[in-house]
């Protein structure tokens, strides 16, 4: 956390938001109004409205040991960014509701909005909205993101038919594994007051973990190509269990493979230091935001044309079940075992 | 909270979701597909869109000893549609987010979903989405609310004007005054086992704390009636902070009268009983979600024939700073001592 510290209180609430949001910019032709009404006003026009939110607890989403607000307030709008790309859609505006206990100060919680600001800008999406608030303990982060989807474009994850091709972008469980690292310093070097544990050769795992990317991208570089998927989702709980939704939402199988999930080599690496399993790693680990979607065989030359989408297997009869086939030719049935904090 | 128990944790986070939203039927034509993708899908053709957030927490914002979860649900989900209304809006969709600790049951949930459900019901809301989480301490809750505003009749806060007339609806300080009363029999029965205070002739500042509802029959009313207010916003920190907010954001200045504030019978019993000044409670104490709004001196005649409707005062301008005159002809400073949990 920051050193030097002003106290939230002598702020006040409506001086604290003024503070916090003065240097957010309207992007988007479609915010008529953002911060500093009972509520918001949009104008999608002849667009579709996408919603979709997330809360995040400290103790069970982040650990504030490692994770610097910054990079917290980075990662909190780019999952939402996330999801609206996973609708086939473009993220617009935001809302940003903070619970904070007495530990935090005003200096906290301007990193935490620069980390905003800086996804914001990098992204196109408007602030226009939200809540502060004390709690008892810790940090709470609620955030709401709207975004623009055009009529008989929006895909959603029950159009999967069998024979299509299931594909995902970049690589996987690099955000696991940089998570494992993190864990694993931190036990380390508990109690010791100079915490600087080398990480080198290991950046990209960190970065995956600490400020991960949604992937506008692919959004675009698919539009380009005239591919429209026929389902998606993006992949925060692990590649199973999303693959799982699209099964079930599409009354489907699915077949994958391992030998085509792809992995980064830092991935594969710390997997074999900590004797963990890769394609556990892979398959469970999630935070990825990565898009796992499908697409109908006929694209087939066309999606494998295009970098940063592997190919990992195919949409199979509901019957057939869910599958992994392994490097070894053996069957192992997928099952959920992301993320889920409530078990 | 409920004596039946069973444990989140055997249903899992989707599990829970989709116990807990089944009964929950879409009402409106903008809602294409609701709860169970990335992200909602909305459809406002012409119209405006509004988004309001709210983030509560357990022991800042409510107090389970004495909010049963039923009430917290209604009560959660009717402080956003207030918002809505405050822009002469209508609320159409809700995300509702929860952060819960171990102490919850599946039961205590369905009883604040049974709450969620009882109050888009009478208002005509659709639950289009959230997310559920364990939490290290206590209940979370976020909210988002969307609304549909039509083109050129959305009343934002800048738009008073000298001269314009004040007006609330409903009665002030009744919820606080619950509140007074809730506090003070929760420390007058601390330890005892069978907590039973007596409310008698009480129950309407009972109510106003624990089940408020939001003035939808007010914004029908004055749009039968064909009155548009010049600015309006809710009443949730007090009338003393809104009215600043106004004359700020219109760059006004007001005069209130101390005897036009309408308050309650049991409000004005209960601020004798416990020795309280009422006008205080009236302007300070918040939670009321009646409407303030302003209107042209020419549908002076109009509003003044509306049943639920008090004129308390007028706009001036902003050199003449933000006043009430008392019942003794004093003068006194408008000045937002609402309620903040920051301070």
């Amino acid at each position: 956390m920051n050193s030097n510290r002003t106290e939230i209180a002598t702020l006040g609430e409506f001086g604290l938001i003024r503070r916090l949001t003065e240097g957010f910019k309207i992007k988007n032709d479609s915010t008529l109004k953002g911060v500093g009404d009972d509520a918001a006003v949009l104008d999608y026009k002849d667009k579709r409205v996408l919603v979709t939110t997330d809360l995040l607890l400290e103790g069970i989403h982040f650990d504030l040991v490692y994770v610097p607000m910054k990079h917290l307030g980075y990662k909190s709008a780019v999952v939402n960014f996330s999801d609206i790309y996973a609708m086939n859609g473009r993220p617009r505006q935001l809302t940003v509701s903070l619970g904070l206990s007495a530990r935090f100060s005003v200096e906290d919680l301007e990193d935490f909005y620069a980390g905003l600001q800086s996804a914001c800008d990098a992204y196109g999406v408007d602030l226009i909205g939200g809540d502060t608030s004390a709690s008892v303990t810790g940090l709470t982060v609620s955030i709401t993101c709207l975004g623009e989807g055009e009529r008989g474009k929006i895909v959603r994850r029950n159009g999967a038919k069998d024979t299509d091709l299931i594909c995902v972008s970049g690589d996987l469980g690099a955000a696991y594994m940089g998570l494992q690292l993190l864990e694993r310093e931190k036990s380390v070097f508990k109690g010791e007051k100079d915490f600087a544990p080398d990480f080198a050769g290991k950046e990209y795992l960190l970065e995956r973990q600490l400020k991960p990317e949604a992937r506008k991208d692919i959004i675009e570089m698919l539009d380009t190509a005239g591919i429209l998927p026929t389902s998606m989702i993006d992949i925060s709980d692990g590649l199973s269990s999303e693959l799982l939704h699209i099964s079930r939402e599409s009354r489907t199988g699915c077949r994958i493979y391992e030998d085509r999930i792809p992995v980064d080599y830092q991935t594969a690496a710390l997997a074999e230091q900590f004797n963990m399993s890769l394609t556990t790693a892979a398959l469970n680990g999630g935070e990825d935001y990565e898009l796992l979607f499908t697409v109908p065989l006929a694209c087939h030359d066309a999606v494998a044309a295009l970098t940063g989408i592997s190919i990992i297997g195919h949409v199979t009869k509901p019957e057939l079940g869910n599958y992994l086939t392994g490097r070894d030719g053996g069957e192992v049935e997928l099952r959920a075992q992301g993320w889920n904090s409530l078990k």
